[in-house]
Formats: C-alpha cells, sequence, structure tokens
C-alpha cells in the first residue's frame, strides 16, 4: 500500500521528503532525450532496477526476487513505458508513468518478451536504433536466450552499447538525491556515534554488527543493507566479510562499513575504532588515512579529474604504507547514489572530470603489514568549490572501545 | 575478518551451525559432475551469487556493489576455480576452493575476461562445451560486451543453456541448508509473536516496519533484506510496497511479508493483523486462503506436482474470490533457499514433480474486491510423507492488534 519513493510526501520532522516532485522526473527525461538524439538513439531498454527507477522513481524491495524481469523502454520523445509484470502494476501505478503495460510473470515461455518487442517497435520503429546498457559495471536483467529471442525476433532494429548515456544521466545528483544521500549519511553518523555505548570488548562480531544495526534503525534507516567489517589485533584483513563469532579483545582494531539507506538512496563509509588504547602503529597508520583524507578533500572539485584525487590521496599513504605487505592499491573511492557503488573510479586509469553534483566516497587506505590494512572513508558532494562532507568527519584520533 | 557461511563453525547454543562441512560442498560438486557427464558439458561457467555460493560457500554481502564481476569455472572433474576481484582472494581463501584467480578489478578495458578465458580453456578444452545459464529465472551477471568478447575470443568453445543443471542441482536442498531456512522462520515467527506489543492504531506504515525489523534482529536475525507489505481498510491492494506514512486504523488489516536471513538463507512468508476486530468480511476471507494453505499442506508432498499443489489451493479459494475484483490468480508460491524466490512455482503450467528436500512457500491469496486482496503464507520442507512445517502455523483466527 506504501508509496513512499513514488511521489513526494513531507513528513514535517526535518528530514527530507520522501519521494521526488513530478518535475524532477520531467527534468531526468529531458536530459535523457537530449543525449539519445545526440547519438542516434530512437529508444533505449532498460532492465535494472537502478536504471528503471531513476526514470520513474518506481521503489519496491521486490528486486530481491530474481524470477521475473522488468522492463522499461524510453523513447525519443514523451514519456517513458513501462513493461512490467502484473504484480508490479499498482505500484508503478502510484509512479508519475501513465503507460503501463503488463503480463503475468513468470511465464513459462513468453516472459514480457512479446509485450516489450511492441513497446520497443513502437518507439524505435521497425528500423530504429536501440541503446542498451552493454559496458562495464551493467548486466542485462533478463534471461540471455530471452533477450537473443527479442533481437532475433526485431531484425530491423539496431541496438547500441547505452551505458555511457546512463552514466552520464545518473552520475550528476539533483539537489533533492543529494540531500536523500546526506540524511542516509547523517543516520550512520549518529549510530557511529552511539557505538561505544554498545560494543566492547567480549562481544562477537556477530553481537556488534547486530547492535550497530538495530542502532542504524533507531536513528532512522530505512534499511541496513549492506555492512561489513571486521576486526582483528592492530588491524583487518579484509573488508568485505561478514561477522564472525570472535570476541572482541583489548588491542583489536574493529572497523565497521556501512551502506544504510534512507528513501532508496546510500550512504557508503567506514568508521575504526580501537578496543582499548591503540598501539603506537595503529596511531600512525589511522593518522595517514586521516590526512590522506584531508588531501582528497583538498582537490575534489569540480574540474578536477577522479585520477586527480586519487593521486592526492595516495601521495600520503604511498610512503607509509608497509612494503613487504605486497598488493596493488586498488581504486580510493567510487560514485555513490541508489546504487552502494557506482561511476566513476577513484583511480589512477579514470580520467572522468568531476562535475558538480557528483557524489562521491573518499576512501584512501593502506597495507600496514602482510594481511593487515587500514581504511578510512568520507562521503563528498562535488561543487565549484571545497565539497559538501556529507558525512560528519571522522574523529582526529582513533575512537576507543571498553577493552573491559 | 569474519568466516561465517564458509567453514562449518558452532555456536553450541542450539542454533544450527553456520557454514557446511567440506564434505557438504564435496557432494555438491560430484552431483553437478554427474549431471555435466550426462549432457556433455565440460565445464560450467557461473557468474551469480546463489549460483558460486553453492558450489564454493562465498558468503559476502559485496555482490550488493555491481561494479565488479566475479566468475566460478566448474569442470567435469577437479575442484571449482575461482576467478574474482582481488578484492575478494582473502575471503575466498577461507572457504574450500583452492585455486583462486585474482585480476585488479574494476579494470577500465579487461575486466577479468582474459583471466576468466584461460581458466576455461584449461576445463574445457580448446573445443569444449561451456554450460551458462541462460535461461528463465536466470541473468548473466556480467557486462553483455563482455561476454561477446570472451565468447569471440574462444571460436571453439560451444555454449549450452544450463538453467536445467542449476535448477535440478539447487532445488534439492540438503539438511543443513533445511534447517537454516527453519531457523529464518523460527526467528520471524518470533517477531512476528511480537507484534502486539510493538505495533498498532497510530502507528505509520514505516514505524511499524521500523519495530518489526529491530525484532526481527533482536530475535537472531542475520539480516531483514525483504519487507514488504501495507495496510488498508478491510484490506490491502499490494504486496510489494514499501512503508507509507499513514497511520494504522481501526478496521485495517495489516500484512507484513518478510525475508528475513541467517546464515545466507531466507524465510518468506507473511502475517495479517487486524487492527481492532476484524469485520466478517475479513474474518471469512482469511478463513478462506487458511483452508487453501490447509489444502495445500495435504498435498505438498513426493511425487505430486507443483500443478496438483497449485490446483488444491485455488479449489479452496476461487469460488470465494470477488469474481468483479477481475485479474487472474499468478502463481501460489514458489522454491525458497539462498534466494527469496526460487524455482519452481505452484502454478498451472508448472508440472515439476517435487522430491524430498524441496523446500516451498504455499502462498495462496484471493481478490476480495476491486483492488483489495487477502494472502497467506507458510514455507515447507517436502518429504516422502507430510512436508516439514517450517514456520509455526499462522493462527486460526486473525490475530489483532490494539485499535486504541
Amino acid at each position: 500500500m506504501g508509496n513512499y519513493g513514488l511521489r513526494e510526501t513531507t513528513m514535517g520532522d526535518g528530514r527530507p521528503p520522501r519521494g521526488f516532485p513530478d518535475a524532477e522526473f520531467e527534468a531526468r527525461l529531458a536530459r535523457a532525450q537530449t543525449l539519445m538524439a545526440a547519438r542516434g538513439l530512437d529508444a533505449l531498454l532498460l532492465t535494472t532496477e537502478p536504471d528503471i527507477r531513476w526514470f520513474t522513481g518506481f521503489l519496491t524491495q521486490f528486486w530481491l526476487s530474481p524470477t521475473r524481469p522488468w522492463f522499461l523502454v524510453v523513447p525519443g520523445a514523451g514519456k517513458p513505458v513501462a513493461v512490467i509484470p502484473g504484480i508490479g502494476s499498482e505500484a508503478m501505478g502510484r509512479t508519475w508513468i501513465d503507460d503501463i503495460r503488463t503480463w503475468s510473470s513468470p511465464h513459462p515461455s513468453d516472459d514480457g518478451q512479446s509485450v516489450l518487442s511492441e513497446a520497443i517497435r513502437e518507439a524505435a520503429g521497425e528500423g530504429g536504433m536501440v541503446g542498451l546498457p552493454m559496458g562495464p559495471e551493467t548486466h542485462v536483467r533478463m534471461p540471455l536466450a530471452g533477450l537473443q529471442a527479442l533481437r532475433d525476433g526485431m531484425p530491423g532494429i539496431g541496438w547500441q552499447d547505452a551505458t555511457q548515456v546512463m552514466r552520464t544521466l545518473r552520475q550528476v545528483k539533483s539537489p533533492a538525491e543529494i540531500d536523500k544521500i546526506a540524511e542516509a549519511c547523517r543516520i550512520a553518523c549518529d549510530a557511529f556515534d552511539r557505538l561505544p555505548e554498545i560494543a566492547g570488548a567480549g562481544m562477537t562480531e556477530l553481537e556488534v554488527f547486530r547492535a550497530f544495526k538495530i542502532a542504524c534503525l533507531e536513528a532512522g534507516a530505512d534499511d541496513v543493507d549492506y555492512l561489513v567489517g571486521g576486526a582483528g589485533p592492530g588491524g583487518y584483513g579484509d573488508i568485505i566479510s561478514p561477522p564472525s563469532e570472535r570476541r572482541l579483545q583489548a588491542g583489536d582494531v574493529l572497523i565497521l562499513d556501512v551502506g544504510l539507506v534512507f528513501d532508496g538512496y546510500y550512504c557508503d563509509f567506514d568508521r575504526n575504532f580501537s578496543v582499548g588504547p591503540p598501539s603506537d602503529a595503529v596511531r600512525r597508520s589511522y593518522e595517514a588515512v586521516w590526512q590522506a583524507t584531508e588531501a582528497g578533500l583538498a582537490v575534489a572539485r569540480a574540474g578536477g579529474t577522479c585520477a586527480d584525487l586519487f593521486r592526492a590521496m595516495n601521495a600520503v599513504t604511498a610512503p607509509l604504507a608497509d612494503p613487504s605487505a605486497g598488493g596493488a592499491v586498488g581504486r580510493l573511492g567510487h560514485g555513490l547514489g541508489m546504487v552502494l557503488t557506482e561511476f566513476p573510479s577513484i583511480a589512477d586509469w579514470d580520467e572522468t572530470v568531476l562535475e558538480p553534483g557528483f557524489v562521491m566516497t573518499l576512501e584512501p587506505g593502506m597495507a600496514t603489514a602482510p594481511g593487515r590494512m587500514m581504511v578510512h572513508e568520507e562521503n563528498v558532494a562535488i561543487t565549484e568549490g571545497a565539497p559538501r562532507l556529507l558525512t560528519r568527519r571522522a574523529a582526529r584520533d582513533i575512537p576507543v572501545l571498553s577493552a573491559s
């Protein structure tokens, strides 16, 4: 029954409104159609949750079910056409989309193909050019055999990679989008502030993670989709694992890396904690990644490139990293929005020019010993001047949890 | 740092152990290789989280990031080969997999293709046959252009749809898998039992959802990935929406449909509540879907088909549904496991024969008025005899929440 994320509604509690006004979707569509025209695209075919939500506002956790394909056809002129399973028609009907075509899904032999084919033909004509994201960081969320049959059934239609179109559109966030990401960051900061009350030595990682998730919900998160991290004496070895049954003990460094959601938008940042007083080595590596973030904040602005940002942060940490630990530094951050990790990458190979409205994670890290690392992270919105810090800056000294 | 879900660990608290013994993965691989041999497949190429986890035990929320592709190559003999981004190597190293090949991802031009290509050639030979899931309910989780380049670069390799192979393997759950699903169900049942304490008239849907998620975590959930539902006077209109700011009021029927996770396995069921005493109409439709579930439980056993199950439940509800509400009944349940919704479908077109070890949702529903429905759901494991009910059976009469 709910309608959040569909039409804009305000709660009057100082938090950002949920959803977006229709004018925002109209502006997005206009931007898209301008880009499509420049590339000779008669239509876009979109199959993934964020691409479809960007145009429609359609927000549901039902995407967690891989059973059914969902489609959006964006024509060169006029509003997008939703081609979706019947189970979604009521919820899609509450968005600004008018033309909603459904079929009974799952269907064993024609799971939407014939309805979709008709919609594509109407939008692109028999000999039109259709854009489909096929490049880096994309996938097509429909059966490969179904896609092949769709293409075979429309031999006159040309297909072009639309990765760059969707990237260009989605990576510049509107002010309303940035406010939602900022709210997610605010909630996570409040929950991190409570960690010394709710976690300390003797608790298992599983217990700490659970307590932190509850704190995030209590602070106003809609969902805590992503929480990884770990702890170990003097540092941690990887940052993508779920929690173990190991108990925190004095001398551990704990990292929690959270992607929680407000109205369909993520934060993505981490915080480090020392269980009991930190060693000098821990203090030094925390200082290094904190300073690397400062260096990033100093250069993160419109007109610079992702590679500039990488080099500014890496220049601080590289001389201090343990050379015996080996392993190349990967990227030091990425875009953020409706998805936990978006384009572009803060990497030495990514020459993407930052624009006002990009939202980025700054995520410098370094190997401190073989199998040990220290990572730090903030979320910022790019402007013409100094970036807007969406997270509250991490403490200057590593926060301490009770060791007893 | 954590290792849950990788090697088996027992907590000694009466809950199922986390992870699986290596013997379970050995048995899965043997089943797979028997099927592969029968179909003339020299290797499988897998790209999605559940397919890769089924063979490896690799459990991480990092899959939420769509940026990087991950691959598993299953040869006709010998252990699977993981071809994964370097960021995953430490976590994958804690599974039973030995051969782990990495690259620095994301990479702008060769995001794993060349490493993958080599692994496929080793497993299948230059002229081998590779199975890739391409059919219903699947997608290939890598860029389409990357897949095309991979195929073009290995012209001697044949490609076959492996949907049926993975379906046959995954839909029969091991006893250890069923225990994890049962634990997820137990946790959700405990949280539902607390709903009358924590929810009632005057709370918004958003507040009710948040309170219920916290109750799930307190009851032992690792994550509450999926919670949808809604409320309205005398019933609800769809069951896939997020919560709204509408306040519960006397006369509402509230449904919560939860997919929470224990050690990587889902429950998926709903419960209905009446805010204040239910009307006679609500009582009658609740009775109908409750009895339809009884009819399903009576025939859900090995040797029967999904279509039998559909017909048994539909025979109860169809005569009672509001004919003016229109709309075909979709499926009335589905498989359940590492994913919220798995094959097969309880639908009149699905002649899949149930086998011991299938875990199914029984989910009869009916339109009670235009735009109003009532849905009921239980989770069961199929045996030779009566099914094992994994959920605690829903109350005989609709539970009541405080109306004041």
